[in-house]
């Protein structure tokens, strides 16, 4: 059998290379699989302190599937098909492991698929290496540690539950790190959007989302200062206008998320300004306005853009 | 919070009634959820001899998940919507635990979805009562045992793994029965056709598959002889005809399985002649013809259905 690729998202987060890395050390402890960890990009900031961290080098990017002489992927952190590996639709979804809604994602064969509704995806392989009881080494951990802090906002994401409260501090300990001083550090290396243009900075934390009909972009930038990169508005509206003129995106909504206060600045262009005012039940000025307690694109963003769009 | 129904698909054979059951009873106990199975259609002759044997009463037949007053609801043993309750676009799914292939399913939420490619929907949920540290009782034991033989045909179906195999033994003890006396009995309670009409026949197991762009109805029945079956193909193919007609089918296969040599007869009638001769490299004669070894719809008919059609 030839090798299985094992993945998360496009754009990936810290949380999509935790994932893939500790789920693919689990199938070849567990299952004796061949197999390896890649990536759908390079990775961010934040993620490259994570890697540099726990001395862990970033997974190799692939572009796509056949490419590689493979015939079956798995996928974590994501399931669906617009997020993932471009010829992902001509071959054999062999497992998902994820924490997201589930669309635009069908299979002909039946597969694993174990989704939970955690804070992170780290989190559902946490319960997976637990099942098997296999061990999970140092800097698995660490890196399953950051996959949960980066989604979280260090346990402060309404997306946080009991459980990852729970293995947060065990996930440090294997580590060997202190949790809070750990995860405030992290968190800031991953806001350093001075040194990005424009282009990188809305691409950094960005999906796609077919909302009846339409293709809408969702970006998410971490930062302990809205202001500063509101201050930029003129130069990354433009690179969003062109973004959306390239990929045919309908809308495109990017999320200014201050990790210190946990509120957004929501930034919107596009064709649908009353479905997504609507959907937060705000009114946009200057394209912009709050979203007061917002840090959960998951949670607080895309189920209220879904109903709207649905009108 | 309002009630939780949980079921299997339309249709519902043992293993969806089992499975349904078996979930109810784990999320009851185990996060004690106000919960209730039901069932998409009346039970077959096989599953109310199950019923009988382990003394549980048929879950009620609902129609509709809104007039009901609910809001989520639970699936097992299916995940298309297609196979589902009729308003399931309207309600929110809670947890789906099933053993097929994903398709023409998708949640606006995250959710709990745990599928894993094995024999029987109801040896899902053993894994879960047993991850959850919660005692299957006697009964239920027996419905998920009958699910697994069902499903697997007393595990001689190429569905079957490793796994089914070394539990059927150990719910065969807690539910009190003897593995291949009780199984067989069980199988031949579901072969008793002669009673059934063939419009009852052509229904007793059927799925409707969407196949690029075709709605494909792909049935199933046991019998010991497949000779009797096919006594009766006039009036089947009338039944079929007028089922097409009333449904818009663009295609009808039957699949008419020996269930002690462990091969089919394949009855098609519809548009796609060629496609179905093609998925089963076959010579349709008389519209039917012999498929050896296959007992499975979703191992050795579906995905060959599913290949073929999208060519």
């Amino acid at each position: 059998m030839s090798k299985i690729l094992v993945f998360g998202h496009q754009n990936p987060d810290t949380d999509a290379i935790a994932s893939s890395v500790a789920f693919a050390h689990l199938l070849k402890v567990e299952d004796k699989l061949d197999v390896e960890a890649v990536a759908l990009g390079e990775v961010n900031e934040e993620t490259a302190f994570v890697l540099e961290k726990f001395g862990v080098a970033a997974p190799r990017v692939v572009e796509s599937a056949k490419a590689e002489g493979v015939e079956k992927v798995a996928l974590t952190d994501h399931n669906e098909f617009q997020q993932s590996i471009s010829d992902i639709e001509d071959v054999e979804v062999f497992a998902v492991v994820d924490h997201h809604r589930v669309a635009n994602f069908q299979t002909a064969n039946p597969l694993f698929m174990r989704l939970e509704p955690l804070g992170s995806c780290s989190s559902v392989i946490y319960k997976l290496y637990n099942e098997y009881g296999v061990e999970i080494p140092s800097e698995i951990a660490g890196l399953m540690l950051s996959g949960l802090i980066s989604d979280t906002l260090l346990l402060k994401s309404p997306t946080t539950t009991d459980f990852d409260k729970e293995i947060a501090p065990k996930l440090a300990e294997i580590a060997g790190v202190d949790l809070e001083e750990y995860g405030l550090a992290m968190l800031k290396a991953g806001t350093n959007l001075a040194s990005k243009s424009a282009d990188e900075l809305i691409d950094i934390d960005a999906k796609t989302f077919e909302l009846n009909g339409n293709a809408v972009r969702v970006a998410q930038v971490n930062t302990v200062d809205i202001d500063e990169v509101l201050a930029r508005q003129d130069e990354i509206e433009a690179a969003i206008k062109s973004s959306m003129e390239e990929n045919g995106y309908s809308d495109f909504v990017l999320m200014i998320t201050d990790i210190v206060n946990s509120n957004s600045e929501i930034l919107h262009l596009g064709e649908n300004v009353d479905r997504v005012e609507s959907a937060f039940n705000f009114k946009l000025e200057n394209n912009h306005a709050f979203l007061e307690g917002a840090v959960s694109r998951k949670k607080q963003v895309v189920p209220q853009l879904t109903e709207a769009f649905e009108k």
